[in-house]
């Protein structure tokens, strides 16, 4: 998988993801990638993010083992966005609900 | 409809909207909301955004006509990022495709 060369980044080097589970359509997560951490994900197949209030890397499921393996991976018209199909391990929400989309407006 | 009160806005007062259509699940756009736009949103059953690079006012659709009717508003974890279930009339991205996401890393 190549990263395409278009792709455009925010001023703080950063792009969303919006992480969607591949088989269900479910959409379990919105983060932020930079260069560096979308390089790990497409060699090494599995998630990794830029946290924007710790300022490091983490990969999804390091801690608690719940990984997302990446199955496809597409982007917007603007080049601004990335759109990641995942097969998600367990919970993706770190409260254990299956999707960090839990909530809705009443 | 009510937004909930705690619902987080970046320093620029926008939030995230991953737009998804209901029936298929399949994720149309990202673009960004203000409290404002916000409000217009769930008052009106159409969606509106704000466009950072108009300092404007956008309802999706008020050209083209391709207009997506609210069906449920959802918000993650954080509450910093909405996701909005649509019924999208015709599609979604101005070049024409159903969805904005039509490009994969090759």
């Amino acid at each position: 998988m190549k990263i395409p060369v278009d792709l455009k980044f925010d001023d703080n080097g950063l792009i969303p993801a919006v992480v969607q589970e591949w088989k269900t359509g479910e959409v379990l997560m919105v983060a932020y990638m930079n260069q560096a951490s979308l390089k790990r994900t497409v060699e090494t197949g599995l998630t990794w993010y830029w946290s924007r209030s710790r300022q490091k890397f983490w990969q999804k499921g390091e801690m608690s083992g719940n990984v997302q393996h990446v199955k496809d991976i597409l982007y917007d018209c603007d080049q601004d966005t990335l759109l990641i199909k995942v097969e998600q391990t367990g919970p993706a929400c770190h409260t254990g609900e299956r999707t960090c989309f839990f909530r809705r407006f009443s």
